[in-house]
């Protein structure tokens, strides 16, 4: 999918259905499947609702008005270990609930914004990667938001691996990376 | 999770929702993300759904019955390519549709069995594998299940490779296995 043909309309469309997504996927399962991991130092279906909270509040929507103000000095960097934080004492449902709220105000307030093909084209600095379009950061939150509904798969899949027996040999997402 | 620890009631929580998963990640996407594959020999979304609605008809809830009838003869070999006759002129709200009530009916009857935990023990005979248990045809179904979510998420990830730019370097997803 090259620049010039990017679809805005699907990515919104994808964005705004991600929280069904999870939703569907992770409410009201034990906790043995909320919090497995893949070994230490990987995150759990949890650990990564209260990172894409985080990622609400302060990098994807935020970046794109940054960018649309014409902002010169780069992106704030982004704090991947807030959730270790903030979710603290917070259920699965307040998690997906206040996920799907956070993701709802963006793309209304992105919608609201009536981009144009000029705007897709407006460039930002990211603290590291250097100069990025407006474009190329609404397709990473389409890609980032996917990453991270394979990953809750990924992970609470690997809660079977022993469970599966033989079988294992045909799964292939048992044996796939960490993080 | 051992054997010992197998949580029925979970995994049927999981297989019941894995049709409003599919749906919100989905329904209304336009022809470009619904076709997309990772390369020659790839599935698509679409290919995808067509291999689920298959397996409803004639894999995981047909084995579970022959186990418990007790059938000595190996189960029926799974057709991985009979999507690709049987979805032909099916549109992908059709697929959601037609897999989401496969799925409620099979949930259903599996439901209505009453599984035992020495239900669960009880054995069948996989062609290639070999002795396999009802627990593990179970916790496979699970899995199958969260492999292809992930595989849907990933293929559509990777139909963004060239929109994110810079961005690929951070997006592990893109840089996955292709099937």
């Amino acid at each position: 999918m090259g620049d010039t043909e990017f679809d805005l309309d699907a990515a919104v469309k994808l964005l705004e259905r991600t929280p069904a997504s999870l939703t569907a996927l992770l409410e009201g399962l034990p906790d043995t499947l909320i919090t497995a991991t893949e070994g230490p130092d990987t995150w759990s279906p949890y650990d990564v609702m209260g990172h894409l909270i985080h990622g609400e509040r302060t990098d994807w929507f935020p970046r794109a008005r940054h960018i649309l103000a014409g902002e010169s000095r780069p992106f704030d960097k982004f704090d991947r270990t807030a959730q270790f934080t903030d979710s603290k004492g917070k259920s699965m449902t307040e998690l997906l609930a206040e996920f799907a709220s956070l993701r709802r105000d963006n793309i209304a307030a992105l919608r609201e914004m009536n981009l144009t093909r000029e705007d897709l084209g407006r460039k930002g600095l990211h603290p590291e990667l250097g100069e990025v379009t407006l474009e190329q950061l609404l397709a990473t939150w389409v890609v980032h938001d996917l990453d991270h509904v394979a990953q809750i798969a990924r992970v609470m899949a690997k809660a079977y691996t022993t469970a599966v027996g033989p079988w294992t040999a045909y799964l292939s997402i048992l044996q796939d990376r960490t993080r």
